[in-house]
C-alpha cells in the first residue's frame, strides 16, 4: 500500500474545499484538512532490496509528484 | 485520518490505468490496482461516542459515496 500526501509546506486546494464543505455541514471545529491518496497493488517476488528499490522508481515517478506529494509505503506479505 | 477506497465489488477504472501505466513501465507482475483517498484533519474535544458518531456522519456524507465507497478512520490523540 501507497500512501501520497500533499508536503506540508504545499497548498492543498481540495483539502481547503473539504474543510470549507465541512464547517458549511456545522462542524466549525475542523481545521487542517489534507487530502492524499492511497494505492494498492500486488506485486510478485519477495521482500528484497531490490523490490523496494522498483517499488521507490514507482512511486516517484508514476504515483506521486516528488515537487509537491510525499509518499510512503508498507509492505504486507501475501 | 479517514481512509476511503473503492468497495471490492466495484470497478475502479482509475486504479486499472493505473495498472495499465505500471505495466507500461515494465512492472508486468503488478496486479489489482486500486486507488483510494485519504483524508487527515484535526477536531477539537475528546475521542468519545459522540465525537465518532460526526465522524461517521462526515464520512457518510461527504467524504465518501457509501455506494461505491468504504471508509474507515483512525483518531491519534494530539
Amino acid at each position: 500500500m501507497v500512501y501520497v500526501s500533499p508536503k506540508a509546506t504545499v497548498l492543498d486546494p481540495q483539502g481547503a474545499a473539504v474543510e470549507q464543505a465541512m464547517k458549511s455541514l456545522g462542524h466549525a471545529s475542523v481545521e487542517g484538512v489534507r487530502v492524499g491518496k492511497t494505492i494498492s497493488f500486488e506485486l510478485a517476488g519477495e521482500d528484497t532490496p531490490e523490490t523496494r528499490a522498483k517499488i521507490d522508481e514507482l512511486c516517484d515517478g508514476l504515483l506521486s509528484n516528488p515537487v509537491i506529494e510525499d509518499y510512503r509505503f508498507e509492505i504486507e506479505q501475501g
